[in-house]
């Protein structure tokens, strides 16, 4: 495929590799050519991982996981694929973060656990990073380097700059990385604030002087170019709080994003304000704000932190409570409170919850049941319909035009968002002047060769969805998968036969799960097995004595009646013992 | 429970209710006041059904069902409980419908299969429900009375009037219900449409002038109360669709709520306008179309239907496709021309494809699968975010507040809303003039009591959502839904031993599904199988012989086996058969 197709036809030409998920021969590189490869973040939010490779070095831009969809059954996170970087280990000379996220540190330890290799990465984000190494026993054997906005340090055959960005966290980054083939800037996940709590604004002159120098390949976060507008600044947000603080009678509540450091500085301010003290809640809350402390990206008075377990030291009005549980997730703090088993803490009808965070997709309705039940139990609760209480830490349509427009690449990729997402971001590139042959819709696993002349999609190797179930990473495929969906959906029926000689000798005993309610179904159970007896029977009768044929009989003839009885369709299991 | 109280102590009577699921008993009955029982849509957005008693009569306002949420594993729907129904059957004179959706009619059939009683509707929403009925074998035995708005029928003891009301199906009808102890107006759902397709506007009028006669309580729709300002009109649609239509290259294919035939008729108008051909496409929308074009509901030219099996007889640029799918359902046609797997259409790069729907709560993500699926097939998505292609049938806050203040009622209930909306709708009715004493949140099963003087929640009956599987109403429990729980999340781990006199002698054999990739995990299944071995051995060592016992030996032994080496808990059966 050359640069002269249109994002039509890179459409197309990725549909075509969908339907091929197996590996294809890769393509003879050319070796004067940066070499970029997505490995994750395209089509898709989350688990973003971009492989940089130039003669003989290659380069990782973050290594992220992303959370399992409803119909990947009891899968606790998605990796990216790291085969291509495990086949070519050896020329891997490190990864560069943008920032703290999980859907851009998540992945690490998995992949550090394969390679050794060094990090790159802001204070901030390095702490973040640092607390899973430790955990995962990685700590000491893995090479850190702590780097600044504005650094500019040579990994290899590449030189990767700094560039200070907002976003949602403390001390995001985008990136400039040059090869002699290329020069592509990244902007990690960004989005413009001019007026950012901490004080640090996107560094927009060095992006502006970049481009002025020649870009090859702009590649640019994706996440809310379906929004008009530009993303709210941070600090709009304080001002509510406040005055929503200055009014509350009880007890406030407030959850956020943990990672969101700024917010948090944002509620601890309010508290201060008006004399509250401030408990931490929840574990990831409890392990991003001690790091953030711990660094100075959170600046807490002294005797304004109290501990949860001492919360009965204090009246209603003295408190403020930071917990998790924003996306309404059962088992978080403040799900627990609002289903009545948080260990140290009842809601009250005083309590003020403020929800300062939106409903990652699909978690909208798991918001709307917490909301309902804090609403029940008389708590009076803010939530994003209401009030300013929330921004998005994404460039919405009128920030990306000013990026593409200092930057002004000769290509452009649009990462980090869904098919639609990445299409309609290349057509708002192009209304700002892109010129539509080099503008591109890559997937995951599409390998781009970059010149200074042309950027192409030459290929594609393998970038499918790692899953990973407790201790399993990849070991649980589509048939697991299937098998857990069907069980779920109409459970489980067992028919148990020893068989001796050929002939059923005792039995057969009948066992379900997830199918009936056994004790009101015993006529329905009974009748089962006598429709097992006539299988057999009628196996007897004709001859067939291979286990498998008798299995199909009894799989069949237990399937209609079951059926036709109960229009459901459990899986059935026949086991066969000889004795 | 006096009216005394606010609607924070409702609210708190309302969850020591749920706090005991069980039937309480139930009060003793004023017989000179209205009693009113809501038996679905409080707390929840379906499945409305509200008893109206009086003296010696029962009547019934809708009966719906509800989609199950993500937790309820298999259900296929969920039914409002009919106990209070059942046992005061013999006083039940007849069940009156607001409108054909499947949330108001949907339970309808369960019900009549248990108890013969007619039914009120209007025209079209009749003709809906005859198809149901038609459907279930019920047509012919049940009494069917078709009612216009502005009717007043006597039944039983109750006065019924129907009132014309705008919502996003055609027909829908509010209600007017007088028994000589009180006058209740229900709104049933409802926007005010200034400009509705087909002409008919809400009767305000009449809203006013009941409301001037005197109104002791008024039910009110609360599915938007949390959206400010007022529902555009239905007829703002169509110059959107008018200009979509100019523009189109190639087939145009439309998806929609079947029900919505005044969006229907749009899409058909400017199908005309445009010379285009119109084909329907899936079985709902076959179905809604067919009664509504028999009714007079939905006016198509001659020659503009034409069958899918003849698409390919007609240029794309003359076709319009009408088809199911708004919500993003895998198996609706849209999903499968999504998926490619459609058997008469196959998307192309030059369709457009116009999602006139917003997605149901909960349904978010499966309807951004469906556009991203398209988007890569290269066809042009015109969805929610960048065009004014959808509008509500639920009325706002501006429109609330006026038919509250035209029905200006001496109690509030609001319904057909989740727990947070019902509280702010009682709030919206305090802000315009309504007492708080006089406002009510109320939950499914309470048992209001009403007269002229006053409205009290004097006790609660049975209302327990009745899940339907297959077949099965109300036989699906938690102990089967939490047994599909377990095994969606980490399958099945099936042991098999033969006993003959208190030993084993045959086996272990071991069956797992959902759990691990069998064939890549030999070491782990076999190693299982030893632990089964050890743990019957030492059984027999310590003179274990109760079957029961020894099952729990080997479950515990083989839990703590395979969660130490996959941390993942299939549920695990461990079957001992006698020979």
């Amino acid at each position: 495929m050359t640069e002269n197709k249109n994002i039509i036809a890179s459409g197309s030409q990725r549909l075509e590799g969908r339907s091929r998920p197996k590996r294809k021969p890769q393509v003879q590189r050319n070796k004067d050519k940066l070499r970029l490869i997505p490995l994750g973040g395209l089509g898709e939010i989350g688990k973003n991982l971009t492989v940089f490779e130039y003669k003989e070095d290659i380069i990782l831009v973050d290594c992220g996981l992303k959370f399992p969809d409803d119909a990947m059954f009891g899968i606790d996170i998605v990796l990216p694929d790291f085969n291509y970087i495990l086949e070519n280990q050896e020329k891997v000379k490190g990864v560069v973060i943008t920032h703290g996220h999980e859907d851009h540190i998540g992945g690490l330890v998995y992949l550090l656990k394969k390679i050794d290799i060094p990090i790159y990465a802001t204070k901030f984000t390095m702490g973040l990073i640092d607390k899973k190494l430790k955990e995962h026993g990685l700590l000491t054997k893995t090479t850190r380097i702590i780097v600044k906005p504005k650094d500019r340090i040579d990994i290899g055959g590449f030189n990767v700059e700094f560039i200070r960005v907002n976003h949602s966290i403390a001390d995001a980054v985008g990136l400039c990385i040059k090869c002699a083939a290329a020069t592509v800037v990244h902007t990690g996940d960004f989005k413009i604030d001019y007026h950012p709590i901490g004080g640090e604004i996107i560094d927009l002159q060095r992006f502006a002087k970049i481009g002025s120098q020649g870009v090859d390949l702009l590649m640019s976060d994706s996440t809310n170019v379906e929004s008009a507008g530009f993303t709210p600044s941070e600090s709009t947000v304080g001002p509510t709080l406040y005055n929503l603080f200055r009014g509350a009678k009880g007890r406030i509540i407030v959850t956020t994003f943990a990672s969101n450091v700024h917010r948090l500085q944002q509620v601890i301010d309010a508290a201060v304000e008006y004399k509250r003290k401030v408990i931490i809640c929840g574990r990831s809350m409890e392990n991003v704000s001690e790091v953030a402390m711990d660094l100075g990206y959170l600046k807490v008075p002294v005797n304004v932190l109290v501990q949860l377990k001492d919360i009965k030291n204090y009246k209603d009005k003295e408190l403020v409570i930071i917990t998790t549980g924003s996306q309404g997730e059962p088992m978080a703090a403040l799900g627990r409170m609002a289903l009545g088993e948080h260990r140290h803490l009842t809601i009250k009808k005083e309590d003020m919850v403020i929800i300062s965070a939106s409903p990652v997709p699909g978690n909208e309705k798991m918001v709307s049941e917490v909301i309902n039940k804090l609403v029940e139990l008389g708590s009076d609760v803010i939530y994003g319909r209401f009030a300013e209480i929330h921004v998005s830490g994404h460039a919405k349509q009128e920030e990306l035009k000013l990026m593409i427009t200092l930057v002004k690449p000769k290509h452009f990729l649009p990462v980090h968002g869904e098919s639609r997402m990445l299409m309609q971001h290349a057509e708002l590139a192009v209304n700002v002047g892109m010129n539509k042959e080099r503008t591109f819709i890559a997937e995951n696993g599409n390998i781009l060769e970059i010149d200074k002349r042309s950027v192409q999609i030459v290929g594609k190797t393998q970038a499918e969805p790692i899953l990973v179930d407790g201790l399993g990473v990849g070991d649980i495929g589509n048939i697991v998968l299937n098998d857990r969906k069907r069980l779920s959906e109409d459970g489980l029926f067992i028919v148990v036969c020893t068989m001796h000689k050929g002939k059923a000798i005792s039995g057969p005993d009948i066992i379900s799960r997830g199918f009936v309610y056994v004790r009101e179904s015993e006529e329905l159970i009974n009748n089962a097995r006598e429709e097992v007896k006539k299988a057999l029977i009628s196996c007897e009768e004709k001859g067939i004595i291979d286990w498998n044929s008798i299995k199909n009989v009894i799989r069949e003839s237990l399937f209609k009646y079951l059926y036709e009885k109960t229009q459901r369709k459990p899986m059935i299991l026949p086991i066969l013992m000889e004795v």
